[in-house]
């Protein structure tokens, strides 16, 4: 497919989805020069939101980790995170007892649901295990492996309840290095895989993710899908994600798709993008 | 879980969405009494949709098939079909060209779309293959297995065109027996696998499904995900789909799960219901 | 990988074990000059099996099919074909009753065994099912698939017996031309999965096939692993395969696995084969 | 199916391959009696192995353990367990360098290997790691699990070599209670899913385990496969694979496979044993 420019690209919508690791940002920093990007969305009136499978902070604290990095155009209410659908599943379907998480402190802060109690696996024990309605995996950190995931894993035996993954990546890259670190969702796959149960998942590609950032945007105007664009790096999530709810999605080659892999990965996946960028960053 | 009854269970919900097969109709006809539900519901103001993995006619020709077995109280603008979903998808992302499918022609008939040519696998040869830009698995029948099969894995190595699957389901019961039949979701895995390509799969669990239905609802009122219910026989699409979408659930042993075996299903797949009723028909 | 000698590398082994497709054969016919390296090997006083996933002939009608193309130097009684393996399977497991196959007729002549009788499954029905003792998936050819695979996943959903999957291979080459076609390995993993059950395959990359071979050239000689090197053009089968068994491996790139992707599909397979090789010939 | 006289069973058969946890021993302990059997079989002359996916500890180790709880029947050199395949594998196939491992120290000492240095995969740096040329998961304890998987991970996306898995269970139970540990079989099967190679295993279902010990006998006598019985708990190691490698099989039900549930699980994996006992006990 043949690369095509950003800018010349983004003129045909109206409303820009952005995933965050590997478009806005990367191990080392911001994508230089991305926040041309946002300069040139609001002076055209174009809309933007991110829609991000990170379940390990709330959409403020990621707002905020932009911010430090110098790039205050991004505002917290225009941040989706999987970690969102998985406290609307919680407020909508789990109405008391306790909600257990594998994840640190601060993922499991921001699912706080009204008549929910919240605490870590390892906090489970024998007389409050009659109480977990609900096991929540939101992130690969704030626990110990070995003690709780087997731990998971008889909860799971003892009791029937939704297991519900926030995080749908299997591994993220580290800081400063290209190592990567796996992922709450590739662990989430080997519990579900071990007690042999069906977990419910949130994040790209699930249409949910879509729906929600497209539901508040129709709150506040009409739109059609076909105004809607969808800009990731990785063809598994933010594009097929993408295509399967009906928007038009721009690859960029600034993070899991180097440039020469695109064509053959596109070929062997048969996920197409209707374009393929360099960057998300306006020249 | 103790059975619960109906009748009481949707007295709480201000919008039922009902699975079709299983839980409407069997092999053998309507489920005797299921009228007197609808009958009630119309009374009480309570609205329904049918949310059905079949994607082998148009909701118009579902509807006349409730009519033709004297269940006259469906409406066919009631009714939302994956097939339905993937006649959305090739309007939005697909502009040109020609639409491979397999299934029967009725099948075909109403994913048409404007700007685009619709034609069997089996028409497909060396001087139009250029021309096809999706493939769409909708039926099992209409098509002749060993010719058309093989020639759609050869396209798919061919062509890096979306594959569009618009029935999720493996397998369907036989009418007059207990015996079954390969649904087309069951072949599309099967493709799938051997070609190494992702698909885009509409249908039950997907909540693009529920989606669809909900959207339709709130162009003609304001509604809470919490007023509405999730009717089905089958814990891997029914219920696992409503759950997942925030919606309340009943599981009724009138279809794929026995009443001696939903106990045990529950607690193995980890897919818990809401309520459990024997069927859908109100006393 | 550096790409070596094939001459230099068979020279430090007394037994080769050859895959057929791809490595003696293409569907253009022989592997140019493959003749040679019988010759050689002949003269070295080296020993060959031929150890295939092809389970639609038996050894002696495979064997002939060199002849015809006037490779004289193959000896039926060193093929070793996958088919072997599931007549052995019944030889020792099944007792009485019927053996329903799907396949041509004449891969079902070679697996006939003492006391039992083998049928299509097109010949089984309400009277004789009873008396079905194993399902045996040969070839894709020899039935109609609409009707045969239908009827196949009833008779196991109704008979609790072995089904045997006798070649595991996806796919297979069409003669003169880059298409292929479905293989029985493929459609088995289909009924399987449509199922619920677990069949039982032999072929390649299964210990079993090796076995055989190795179990054969003992009653003849005293011989050590380190002495035998298997050649094939699959990853996935041959080397995976014969690097499990213990054998030194080498990948030609005469078939299956082209040139230019020999290096990045060993790295992404985590799949190495001891030597590469262009070909199988010895110049 | 009928249920059987575990005695008049083993008469039928020469050589009796037995599975140990679930069979001879459970986290209580010895099953009680079992030692009769041995006592039987001795006094018949029958022979006996141990077939066993433990990696965990050598044969010695193991025997010893039996010897430990009174059972001094047992001799070393009649168990074979998945990790003396491991280390036959490494004998054959890798010939220097660094063998990295996943274990405890006791379970890397017996697959010591020479011209081979084994080191935990903690003792991994940037200055050996180009030397590692194999990694082989051994045992789910004596490791960090944060640390080192993740470390794994790194490894084998770096190095284009080998992994080897010893033990293929998903679980094991715990002693004392009705809790179960994640074993390293199911570790593997996250990693390799998450570095997208595929790994090496060993241990039943798999058909060398079977071959190993059936080696061993031809070296002393001569056999027949319909001469040898395998006797084990669990459907999917035991069952399959002894009836894969054409052995006929005894189900018992002190173990894995509960006797409430030997029916239904046989019946819906389609996995069949030759006879069902209560336990592998003479009375």
């Amino acid at each position: 497919m043949p690369i095509q420019d950003f800018k010349s690209v983004i003129d045909k919508y109206k409303i820009i989805f952005f995933d965050a690791f590997g478009v806005l940002k990367s191990y080392n920093g911001l994508v230089p020069g991305i926040e041309r990007t946002f300069a040139y969305m609001e002076e055209q009136q174009k809309e933007y939101y991110i829609v991000t499978n990170d379940a390990s902070r709330s959409p403020r604290q990621l707002a905020e980790s932009y911010h430090r990095l110098g790039f205050e155009a991004i505002q917290h209410d225009r941040i989706i995170s999987s970690g969102m659908l998985a406290k609307e599943y919680l407020d909508l379907k789990v109405n008391e007892g306790i909600v257990a998480y594998l994840g640190t402190h601060s993922s499991a802060h921001y699912i706080d649901s009204s008549g929910l109690h919240t605490l870590p696996v390892s906090a489970i024990n024998q007389h409050n295990i009659d109480q977990v309605n609900a096991l929540v995996l939101l992130d690969d950190e704030g626990f110990n492996w070995f003690d709780d995931l087997n731990k998971t894993v008889n909860i799971l035996r003892k009791r029937t309840i939704p297991a519900i993954v926030a995080n749908t990546d299997n591994i993220y890259p580290l800081s400063g290095s290209n190592e990567v670190s796996i992922a709450i969702g590739g662990i989430a796959s080997m519990v579900e895989s071990i007690v042999g149960k069906r977990f419910i998942r949130f994040g790209k590609p699930d249409s949910q993710m879509f729906m929600f950032a497209y539901d508040l945007i129709r709150e506040r105007m009409t739109i059609s899908k076909k105004e809607i664009l969808m800009v990731g790096d990785t063809l598994h999530t933010d594009i097929l994600g993408g295509n399967k709810f009906g928007l038009d999605t721009v690859l960029v080659l600034s993070g899991n798709t180097l440039p020469d892999d695109a064509e053959t990965r596109i070929r062997s996946t048969g996920i197409v993008p209707t374009y393929v960028c360099t960057t998300a960053v306006v020249d």
